[in-house]
């Protein structure tokens, strides 16, 4: 899989003439205390493909649907040689959760930090994995997420290094939704007035793999339609069996590529002790169910302490939209009984979708292991972003402090290393909005909604506070449920509220001492979440709404901090718009 | 539409350095003298549309689909600045069957003449029409003309100039074939092992226009599953009533966007006098029906010489293919009749599809019109280009000399004016195959198939003969028609035979003097087709069938001539692959 130093050391010639490369060379130095280049190269194309039993296309790497998992060491250089297959569409991954420290080049999101990739070229994407934790990968363009472009990254400690928490194996899951209509004609439906929604999934997807034709667990339903799956093991849509033995600790890996929705994840009978979220180890607490959003990562302990004789239901739902799309389900299976014994009772039930105090119980629950590093006490700038549903020009968008985004042909990282103001719109976005008359609970005016690209522009090692606050969609008596997510950086969760924030009486609330680290935060319905991050990781960064469609029609904003200090940016990324312009000598 | 010089004259001052600018560079003065610059500005972008009558995605221009059509007049310069407002794919228009003398980079076509335009970008076609005629333009990337990337482009005479017919007025039909299968889809299938292929077209589209759940023509058929189109007119799928007054003269305008289907135009009642073919004149002669391949454009006079008291079927139908696509129908409106009173007949029924002496027996009759250039007496070079099916790897490809065309991501215009050898296979791509022993009545049986993506330089100012030789496909007593079409040049069509090319046999037969000047030409079955030009168009092109699936899967050949001679190549075109590399400094 990888070489020391990236080298193969067959002569002797080739042997002193690495000593010396690893010698002078910094990384290689650390490089060669353990650490390793991992190599991969990867083929990005559509493939025929049967996620759900239905045969369909999907965004396969090297053939595969999931892309391959990815298994490193902290210190360890991933080194992916992606290489854009496809006939007419560019391509990148993101790399989501790691922070790409020294490396905005990497981050993976088209128009941010590189263009995407051209119909047969190749990008390296090199970085060096500093964390331990659960993390995926997946496209940032488009909807090739939705598409099926995902996989799973997943970094170990360090050789001699410990986890603080025992287990004796492991299990990954990633999870995904899946529809049977073509996520081109579903993106059209997003920019079209009026505005054309796909609904609800067909399916929920474990590993890549969900039944909608059947379900593995007809037999407990009191629907008679519903057939029983009848799966020989072999089809591309039959569930990856859980293998454990009894009375053992495994750690269960999780991770939601979904397009939109919010999952809760049960185990029949079992309860789950949650260690890890987001690549953040937490205090560990027990839970039934968990609740995980799209762009989330954890980390469970399963002990097989229930009866060995039976198998039990892995299950996921949805959560915070009416469900309407079946249980994903997988079978948790007890050695040494046959994987195809099915349970003695139905899947766990998902909890009613809208029961948000259950999902606020569990989503405060999560707190800092100690020694997680602390947030600054005080914050240098304050930046609140009001999430509304607007109307522009007819077209429905999502908006912050009514801007809702729109890329720029040239990436922010290239345009705004090189001063090229013609990039996309100078003016700092706005860093709050009317709180004093705007009522959160109506349905927004959309007085001033208007189309932007601006960027906050972020002191180096200040401390940014985002306040995410919530409000009401189009719709009378609806707010929707947005998980956030933040490139190139962890941020402090340092509280959520109902309501408008208030910093007279919330600020006082918020949780200083032991907040945990994420990349990913929810806003509950109507409610505002507090972040805290330092701007110490010169690059270009998005902060967005992980639902996919939702960032399409403008969820999102961008943070650059520091890319003066970047001493240069490699230009195979940046070969588009102004910079590829700029490049072959013409004017901007 | 256009603005002399391309300046708008508003203030004395303005005028001055109008006239300033005029007199100083020589292209001005001869837009002063008449030509003018017609500036456009078009966004691309995929909407719902019902081509048929059933609700589909389009790729439209500026919201329309077909694209808006161009008219110009010879001497003029057409700007069209074309924005990608697709969402992940790249987009390039070919203007097909203009020359671009001194402007290859303006062809349009992917990897070889430029890098396709990102999403978001903005890229300046500019180009001259020299030439009066009936030409269209279309996508040539991927699949998109098949998803609607076409309209139409005519060039009239130059002011002060006669055509050497007469007519009163003119009507323009664009032709096109339609899925209802996402191109998407259509393409991932022509990549996949086993082969997947989409079979025939649901409908065939006249000016974009087509009826997929009723027949205009229902009424006359026998099968009473076939409802009668109850349509208003002004639906998306309404045909384009072709409006005429009695006993007079009309040119007809027909091109053929085609992507796989052949097709025979009639019009019930009425004989057609071609007089245009490609853009250049022919030997008028009279037809009651006439075959247009896909890339094909002619121009038939149509004198309302029938009853004026009844409206007439035009009717498009397959030829060269089992027909499972209805006609395409519209009705021929004799004023003052009502649009909507029916033809008192049936349309004019299609030729047998696979009645080929009826095809030869018209495709002989083309002749170009007294005045024409005539071809040099003697070729330079000579190559013969085997067209087979072949299996690489399992996959099925069509190949010339068992090469299979692949287009490199580099594209070839700047990688050979740049020298960069890394960027496509060096070697001269095979000028013939094995003429004695290979018997072009039996299936291939496909020895050495490669993929290529080489290149034939041709000498420049050169002549060049081009023997396209059919062949049996991989089943059994199978070969198709392919419709070639060279991009930069009109060849002229030598001549057409049955059976294997014989040097000693044909080469006497070829007609010298008065071959027709064209830019497309079809093989028949088991056929060959004789052409010829001179290599005297500085740049890259592509010569390929222009049926889009089998162009996709290698039926094609790239040319280039005289590149070094090209003091500059805009570089907009080049940033991405070694060219967009080499801009920014990196290494090749």
């Amino acid at each position: 899989m990888g070489t020391t130093c990236g080298l193969k050391i067959d002569p002797l010639y080739r042997y002193v003439r690495a000593l010396v490369i690893c010698f002078i060379l910094l990384p290689c130095i650390q490089l060669s205390l353990g650490a390793k280049i991992r190599h991969f190269k990867w083929e990005v194309e559509y493939k025929y493909w049967s996620p759900d039993c239905i045969e369909n296309i999907v965004m396969a790497i090297n053939g595969q649907f999931p892309g391959p998992t990815i298994r490193a060491k902290v210190g360890d250089t991933i080194s992916v040689e992606l290489t854009n297959k496809l006939s007419t569409e560019g391509v990148v991954i993101h790399w989501h959760g790691i922070r790409q420290i020294g490396t905005p080049w990497a981050d993976g999101t088209a128009s941010i930090s590189q263009c995407a990739i051209n119909p047969g070229e190749t990008y390296n994407y090199r970085f060096k994995v500093d964390k331990p934790g659960t993390y995926f990968y997946h496209g940032h363009l488009g909807m090739q997420r939705s598409a099926g472009l995902y996989g799973s990254l997943i970094v170990d400690l360090a050789e001699g290094e410990k986890e603080p928490f025992y287990y004796d194996g492991e299990l990954n899951l990633l999870l995904s939704d899946w529809w049977h209509k073509n996520t081109h004609d579903q993106e059209i439906g997003l920019f079209t007035n009026p505005f054309r929604w796909v609904g609800e999934s067909q399916s929920l997807l474990i590993n890549g793999r969900g039944q909608y034709n059947c379900s593995l667990a007809a037999k407990f339903s009191s629907n008679t339609s519903i057939s029983q799956c009848k799966l020989r093991g072999t089809e591309q849509c039959a569930p990856k069996i859980l293998h454990v033995l009894p009375n053992k600790t495994y750690r269960l890996r999780l991770a939601s590529a979904t397009s939109l929705a919010s999952l809760s994840l049960a185990i029949g009978n079992h309860k789950m002790l949650v260690v890890e979220a987001d690549g953040n180890y937490v205090q560990p607490f027990e839970v039934d169910d968990l609740d995980i959003y799209s762009g989330e990562s954890y980390s469970v302990l399963l002990t097989t302490n229930q009866d060995p004789s039976n198998n039990y239901w892995l299950s996921i739902g949805v959560r915070g939209r009416l469900p309407q799309t079946p249980q994903g389900l997988t079978i948790l299976n007890y050695h040494p009984n046959s994987a195809s014994k099915l349970p003695i009772s139905a899947p766990p039930v998902t909890p009613v979708w809208n029961d948000y105090n259950h999902s606020k119980a569990f989503t405060n629950k999560i707190l800092a292991l100690m020694g997680t590093p602390k947030p600054p006490i005080n914050h240098d700038r304050r930046i609140i972003l009001l999430n509304t549903q607007n109307k522009i020009d007819g077209y429905i968008k999502w908006a912050l402090n009514n801007v809702s985004l729109v890329l720029p042909p040239t990436p922010y990282l290239g345009s705004i290393k090189y001063g090229l103001k013609n990039a996309f719109d100078q003016k700092n976005p706005p860093e709050n909005f009317d709180s004093i008359n705007y009522d959160v609970t109506k349905p927004p005016v959309n007085p001033n909604s208007t189309y932007g690209n601006g960027v906050y522009m972020l002191g180096f090692n200040t401390t940014v506070d985002v306040i995410l606050q919530n409000a009401n969609a189009l719709s009378a008596n609806v707010s929707e449920i947005h998980p956030w997510h933040l490139h190139g950086h962890d941020f402090w969760v340092l509280g959520y509220g109902d309501g408008k924030f208030s910093a007279d009486k919330d600020e006082k609330k918020l949780n200083l001492k032991n907040p945990p680290l994420r990349n990913s935060a929810i806003i509950f319905p109507y409610g505002w979440t507090a972040l805290r991050f330092v701007a110490d990781n010169p690059g270009v960064w998005a902060f967005h709404c992980h639902i996919e469609p939702h960032l399409h029609m403008g969820m999102g904003v961008i943070f650059a901090e520091g890319v003066d200090r970047l001493s240069t940016i490699p230009n195979e990324g940046l070969t588009c718009g102004l910079t590829g312009k700029m490049f072959s000598g013409q004017k901007n």
